[in-house]
């Protein structure tokens, strides 16, 4: 697979490795070294001959063994000298950090075109400039410039993740990884000269790894292949898109922010409804509906059934569930007779055994597992919201099992909620490939995620 | 104050008392003294001498002091002759626990009427039935049957929370805990037979610890002295509504939960605007909002200043304020050329001098604090979202320092994003009183909530 050796470096080289721990040069070798890198790793410094441990060398032409990815960590005009030897090299992959290029004006495009001109004709591949470059958990590579101790990364898991931006897709990373959701790859390919994310989208859907693909886009690089593209890959995997600039003033600041030029949002949507995309409106959506188009099946119908513990939360998940503004626009479930009987024969009196099910605070595990099974027999119901409260005396860790046990069954989205243990559960669940989410909102938008892609793939 | 001994009891009878560790009045017991609440407590039994350490009586009528509060942990038709003992005791605050009255059918109205009647012409009121009862932090009270390893409850704080759901209200206290907001009271007031959420909002305006009043409403107990008295209230204190069953499928939801009947939502809508009322729709928002309103002056205008240093989180921050779908439809700020002039001065070549200010990963405390400055001068500025980023190393602690320091000046919310630092600093933000988000969204929101505010208030 052409991207095969940017997944799976077997050496990585450093162009402009640097003892001096101010210098990105530094912390770049040393992220490589901290996250425990298993390929072989070349540092490039014409006046060192060791820094951190390695040996250095004087160019990457000096090297004696293939070299799968080149970091150049040097300023934008001496990149592109530094390019053309990695060319000579024939490095597969070379990684651009610097900004400097077209984002900055006219003597940065000129820069930018040289930095293009010189892999002409080469089989060496660009990603940036003004990128953070990659991370692979699989790989153990990160080339982004986070200190440990201020960002937490994701660790290996099923999405990969396409960020025009840097920033936003580490900030992301940092966000997601705290229930222990993970990504299968994240590439920044930041002024995208060269590798774009049509090409990434196009390897993620041959990963087998990848489970649903996650992109920020403040452009697209070509509109018309990119449609193309996405349009034949969603049928098979999800793809969700966060769209930078949607609105003039959005637009504007991506303008200032990666020079990107306005593209209608009429447009874009009209392009994300007959490709079938997913969009998302914020770093979370994204991350949220990636992970429940990984793990769950599309909906095949809009009636919602409803599983709670807490009478409060059955009303309000209701009303998010129905409404057309604040709110995703489903139906409730309307529960055969036979359902509800027997619902009422397994829950307490005072319990309710129309949708939403509420079993009250003396909801037991068992009674959980009867009423799933029973909603999922139900030909009324389509997708099945289910709360595990961890708060009340009667349920226990055994609950997420049962939640477990019918992932196979009717796509079903769950609500842990709370900072004592549903924290902890929610990490649990992450663990089972269980959606998850900590909030009412967060939870009825990844079912509607779901609707969205039955409503495509259905057709 | 006549709520005085409700929020500051010196006394405290639990009727029902148990030494049996699965029963309520067990529970009860044990929490009162697990929270370290500093009064008098009697439990009552009339077959026990000692439970937990406490000398038990037979009978409330026994206890040689004044009982401020009453919480009766018995069943439904037990609590009755309990309340008569208490009105003759002359308790002023009864917690009736037990659910089984009208939100069970003709059977439960009935037994609720009764209890109703037994406080007729006494100075005794009954909070409840249906009810986990209160959590004052201040008082170190709790009456909630939750325990201490499933739900963390909040500290004391600056907003007073009243619920008509038990569960919802201990669920969001337990999720909101997390970042270190506090409250200053929680009444839940289950069917609310005699104290309406009415007396206590006209309460928690009177208290000074109480900056804000949030609820969570399914119904209104008298709609037309509701809409009255928070219409003068609220011109004092914000209040935020959170109303469960506010679309067919919610209200039926409600209906099953607490015999709620529908009130149109257009209804409420209008109320709502007409009093000043803050609407939330989910649990979190609730919090947000109160937390924003409890901390900040509402907004003059609606053009907003955005400082990053990630600009892409500049990007989707401009679409999400100025959208009106996926976003609150406010605008982004046009800066004087001045003020344009003298940031272009204070950051990097490559920064933004426009709104958004960008000042990239290269942003250090100094250049916030400048930025901060000039937007606070700048006249076409009416509020700042400020994102504290400190995923980049030139950020340090004291960047929360300088926000700090322009609280007082234009309302101001502020972005702390990521697990690994992020969490830590929004508990610092909250320490300090800075209203502080852990995504854009709920940042933009915030934001918009002082703007609902400033609409009102400005009239």
């Amino acid at each position: 697979m052409m991207f095969h050796k940017l997944f799976n470096p077997s050496s990585i080289a450093v162009i402009g490795a640097s003892r001096d721990e101010k210098k990105i040069g530094n912390v770049v070798l040393k992220n490589l070294k901290a996250m425990g890198y298993g390929g072989k790793i070349f540092p490039i410094n014409p006046k060192e001959d060791e820094i951190l441990g390695f040996k250095v060398y004087r160019s990457i032409l000096d090297i004696d063994n293939n070299v799968d990815i080149a970091v150049i960590t040097l300023s934008s005009s001496q990149s592109i000298p530094a390019v053309k030897e990695c060319v000579k090299k024939e490095v597969p992959f070379v990684i651009v950090i610097a900004g400097g290029f077209s984002e900055t004006g006219e003597e940065g495009k000129r820069l930018e075109n040289e930095l293009l001109e010189s892999i002409k004709d080469s089989n060496t591949r660009i990603i940036g400039p003004n990128t953070v470059g990659i991370y692979i958990p699989r790989a153990n590579v990160s080339t982004a410039l986070t200190l440990p101790e201020r960002t937490s990364l994701p660790g290996d898991g099923h999405i990969g993740f396409i960020s025009q931006s840097g920033a936003l897709g580490l900030l992301t990373m940092d966000m997601i990884s705290e229930y222990g959701l993970g990504v299968s790859g994240f590439i920044n390919i930041g002024n995208r000269i060269d590798m774009s994310e049509i090409e990434l989208i196009d390897y993620f859907m041959k990963d087998d790894k990848t489970r649903s693909i996650a992109l920020y886009l403040e452009t697209f690089k070509e509109g018309r292949k990119f449609y193309e593209t996405v349009k034949e890959i969603s049928r098979k995997k999800p793809i969700i898109l966060l769209k930078g600039g949607r609105t003039d003033a959005g637009a504007r600041a991506a303008s200032l922010h990666t020079g990107a030029i306005a593209s209608n949002d009429s447009i874009v949507e009209g392009m994300a409804k007959q490709a079938g995309i997913v969009r998302a409106y914020t770093e979370l959506e994204l991350f949220d509906y990636a992970k429940v188009l990984a793990y769950q099946k599309p909906l095949k119908g809009d009636r919602i059934a409803i599983v709670t513990t807490a009478g409060g939360v059955g009303v309000v998940t209701s009303d998010y569930i129905t409404s057309q503004v604040n709110g995703v626009g489903l139906k409730l479930a309307r529960l055969k007779d036979e359902t509800k009987m027997n619902i009422k024969k397994n829950i307490v009196p005072f319990g309710s055994a129309e949708n939403p099910v509420d079993l009250t605070a003396d909801g037991s595990t068992d009674q959980y597992d009867t009423v799933l099974g029973l909603l999922n027999k139900d030909e009324n119901v389509d997708g099945i919201i289910v709360y595990a409260l961890y708060q009340t005396a009667k349920i226990d860790i055994d609950l997420i099992d049962v939640l477990e046990k019918y992932m196979k069954e009717k796509p079903m989205v769950a609500g842990i909620m709370g900072s004592k243990i549903g924290k902890k559960m929610l990490i649990e669940a992450e663990k089972r490939k269980i959606p998850a989410y900590p909030d009412i909102e967060r939870t009825v938008k990844a079912m509607h995620a779901l609707y969205i892609r039955g409503k495509y793939i259905g057709d």
